[in-house]
C-alpha cells in the first residue's frame, strides 16, 4: 500500500497531469482519472514512472452515478490513503446566449462542475475525517466569482461550487480538512482543454499572448503542492492565479472606452 | 387582456403574497404561483381584490418538467404581457451536516433554487426581448454571498444563482430586461416560509427580535417596487436588506471573543 | 425651524442637486453645499424654491479642518434636525500612472473622499442617535469595490471610504441610523463632475452613449429618496446603479479578446 | 554588493521577523526595519547571521516624511538591489466606537496602512521596473475586506490599501511586478503586535485557542516565499490565511442564534 496518495479527478495533459507529476516527485502515489483517452493518461502515468514517482491511471465517468464513490472507495481499499485530492473538472462549452443552452447542458455544468464535488466531499470526507487530516483542492475559474454573458451553465456551476467549498471548509477544516479554491483567471497552456476548444487556433493564440502569457501547469502544480503542505495554523482558502500581461477580472481593459486623463 | 402582469413564482403568504399585493396596487394583474395550500393562495387572491386590485392564483409544481414554461405561456396568452416577475423560491431545508444532505436533496436545492430561474429565464425573455423591457426580481439569500456551515445545498444553490443573475443581467439588460438579484440577509415574517421551519417557535423569535426586528415583507415589496420601477438609465443589480437590528453578514458578531478595547 | 433637513455635502448640478430637489419635493429643507461657484449654487436654491420647496445654499471648503463640523452644528442650530444627509464628495483626477500622482494629490483624494466622511459622522451621529433616527447616504464608485489602472488616489479613497461605512453601519445602525453606501458603476450626466472632466467633449460622449446611456441625477435622487424612507426592518447598506447598456464593473468587454463560441 | 535584497518595513519577532529570516535561508539579504527597539531589531539580525543569512537592521519612523524613501535609496546604492519587499505595517488599535476614535488617531491609521505602502512603491517601483522583475508583498486584515464594529480608523486604512494594491498590479504586474496582498484572516504568534495589545493576557489567549490554533509566522512566511518565486505566467494577487480553527470571516460563528436543524 502507498504511504499517501494524491487523487486527480480531470487528469488531462495540462493542470491534471502536472499536479499528478509534482505531487508524484514528492513521494505521493498519483492515481489519475479521466473520462476518456486511455492512450493519452498512459502517456501521462509512464512519464511520472520514468520520472520515478509511483501513478496509476483509470477512466471516470464523473457525471455517472457512483462513479466517483466507487474510485475513492477503491483507491482507499487497494492503493493506500487519499491525503490530498484535486477536482479538476468543469464543463465549459464556450459562449452560448441563453437560446442556445440547451437544458441538458447546462444540467450538465452543474453536475460535472459542483455536484460531482459534493458526490467527492461525501465520498472522502469520512476518511480524511477519521485521520485527521487532508486536503481537497478546486482548480476553479473567474466563472465562480462573476458571471459574464454567454456563459449561463459554467458561471452558474462555478458559483455553486465556490459555496460548496465554503460550506465544506466550515464543515471540515476544523476537522483537519483542508479545502482550497484556485480562481485560475487566466488562459492555461492545457492541450486537452483549451486546446481542444480552440483547435487549430490554439498555438497562435498563445503565440500572441507573449512569454509567459498563458499560466504553465508546472506553475500551478507548485502552487497547489504549497497549498496542500500549508501547516494548518496558517491555512489558505481562496487563491487567485493568471499570467503577469492578463488583466485581472475585477479591472476594465487597459484601454478604456474615454481618456478622462488631464490634457 | 390586463395592461400588465406582474408573476409571483412562489407566492406565500410573506414576501410573495405582499409584493404581489403591491404590484396590484399598482395597476398590475398579479399572477401568484405556489406549490401547495389552495385556500392560502385563495385568501391572498381575495386579499387583493378586495383591496381593488386584479390578481389570479395558480398551483405550480416548480420542480417539474414544463410546468414553469407553460405557465409562462399561459399567462402571456390569457391574461396579459408579464411586465415583471420575481422568482422567489428556494430550498432552505435547515442546517444539515455533509453526511446528512442526501444527494437527492442536494439537487432538489439546485433545481428550485437555480434551475426553476433558468427555465424561467427561458421561456420569460423572449416575450420581454421582444416588448423592449421587463424585470426579473429574484428574492435571494446570504448564502448566495457566503457558505455557511451546514447549508451545503442551499449555498450551492443560492451561489448559483447569483452567477446566474450576473449572466442574465450581462444578456438580456442591455436589450431592456432587467435583473435584480435581492439578498435578504435577514429574518423575514413569513408564516409560510420561517414560520413553518420554526413552528411554535416563531412568535418567541418575532419577539426575541424586539420591535422591527424581523423583515416586514410589505416593506421588502415598496423595494421591489422601486427596483421595477428604476428608469433604465439608473437600474440596480444587488440589493441587500436587513433589519436595523441585525448584524450584516460580513460583520462578527457585537461580542467578538476578545476584548482588545485598551483599559 | 424647518421639520427636518436634508444636507448634501457636494452640491453640484447634477447629483447633489437633484437629490436636493427630490427630497425638498418630499417636505425636507435641502441644504446644499459646494465648494464654489455661489452663482450655481444660488441657481439650484432658486429651483427649488420655485418648485414649491424650502432650500438654502452655502459655500463650504470640505477639505478644511473645522468646516464640516461647523456646518453641521450651524444647520442643527438655526435650520432644523438633519434627518438625511448626502456625501457627494469625491476627488476623482482622471487616470494617473503613480510617477504621476504627486504625495499631496493621494493625500487629498483621502481628505475629501474618506476623511470628510468620517469628520462627517462625528459630528452628526450624536445628534441622529439622540433623536434615535436618521440617514447617511453615500455616493460612491466603482472604485470603492475595484482599482483600476491609473486610479491610485481615488480607488484607495473610494476603498477606504467603502470599509468606513460597513465600520458606521455595523455601530450606528442598531441605534437607527441607516448608512447606505451607493456604488455609482455608470457615467452620470452631471455638468459640474463628469462635464467638468471632459470638457467640450462632454456633449459628443452623452451622444455616443445612445439614450438613457448615462445616469440621469433625477433618477438616482429618487433611488436615495427610497433609500432614505426604507423602514428600519428592511434597510439595504450597499447598492449599484448603472445604465442599462453599461457593462457592469464584473463582466468583461462584450467583445473579449478570443471567440470561444463553437463553431 | 548582495545580489538580491529582501527588505522587511515592520519587521517585529512575529510576521516580518520570521519573513526575514525565511528569505535570508534563501539566499536574500534581509534588511529589517522597525520603528523602535534597536535591541529587539539587534536580535533579530543576529538570529539570521547565526543561522548562516545576511542580515542587516535599521529603525524607522515609516509615517514620517521622506523616511521610507531615503531608506529604499540607501538600501540600493549601499546593499543591494531589493527584489522583494514586505510591507507590514498597520495601526491597529482596539476596538474604539467613533467618539473615541480622534481625528489624529484615524489619520495614523491611513498613514501608517496606506500612504506608507504608497510612499514605498513610489521609490521602489522605479528600481524594480528598470529590473523588469520584483516583488511587493502586504501583510493585510480582514479589515480590508470588511469594517466590523470598533474598527473605524483601521478598516478605513486597510480598504484603501486594499484598493491601492489592485491599482498598483494594475499598473506594474504587466512591467515585471507582482504585488500581493495577503489577509490574515486570524491571530497571530506576534510577540510585538498581538501580544503587545494584549499584554499579560496573551499566553492565555493563544492557550484558548489550542494546538494550532494561532497563525504560526513561521509558515506565513513560507507562503510569503512561495508568492515572491510563482513564476511570472502564475501569480496570485490575492490570498487569505487563518488558522484550521477558526472561522473565516465571511461565516457565521459556529453556534448561530437559532437552531433551525429539523426535528
Amino acid at each position: 500500500m502507498a504511504e499517501k496518495v494524491f487523487l486527480v479527478i480531470g487528469a488531462g495533459a495540462g493542470i491534471g497531469g502536472h499536479a499528478a507529476m509534482r505531487f508524484a516527485q514528492g513521494g505521493y502515489h498519483a492515481v489519475l482519472a479521466r473520462r476518456s483517452d486511455e492512450a493519452g493518461l498512459a502517456k501521462l502515468v509512464d512519464a511520472i514512472e520514468e520520472a520515478g514517482g509511483m501513478a496509476s491511471g483509470t477512466l471516470l465517468d464523473a457525471a455517472a452515478d457512483g462513479t466517483i464513490e466507487e474510485l475513492v472507495e477503491r483507491v482507499e481499499r487497494d492503493i493506500g490513503p487519499i491525503h490530498a485530492v484535486l477536482y479538476n473538472l468543469g464543463a465549459q462549452i464556450g459562449s452560448r446566449t441563453l437560446a442556445d443552452t440547451p437544458h441538458r447542458t447546462f444540467e450538465l455544468g452543474w453536475r460535472l462542475g459542483c455536484f460531482g464535488l459534493f458526490r467527492l466531499a461525501h465520498a472522502l470526507t469520512p476518511h480524511m475525517v477519521a485521520r485527521g487530516s487532508g486536503t481537497i483542492l478546486v482548480t476553479s475559474a473567474t466563472a465562480a466569482v462573476r458571471g459574464n454573458a454567454g456563459q449561463h451553465s459554467h458561471a452558474a456551476a462555478m458559483g455553486a461550487r465556490r459555496m460548496l467549498c465554503q460550506t465544506l471548509n466550515a464543515e471540515f477544516a476544523p476537522q483537519g480538512v483542508h479545502v482550497a479554491h484556485v480562481v485560475v483567471d487566466g488562459s492555461v497552456d492545457a492541450p486537452d482543454t483549451l486546446g481542444k476548444l480552440l483547435g487549430d487556433r490554439f498555438e497562435g493564440y498563445k503565440a500572441s499572448k507573449g512569454d509567459d502569457g498563458v499560466v504553465d501547469p508546472a506553475a500551478l502544480a507548485e502552487t497547489y503542492w504549497h497549498l496542500a503542505h500549508q501547516p494548518r495554523n496558517c491555512w489558505s482558502h481562496e487563491v487567485d492565479v493568471r499570467p503577469f500581461t492578463d488583466v485581472p477580472w475585477w479591472n476594465d481593459n487597459p484601454n478604456p472606452g474615454i481618456d478622462t486623463r488631464p490634457k
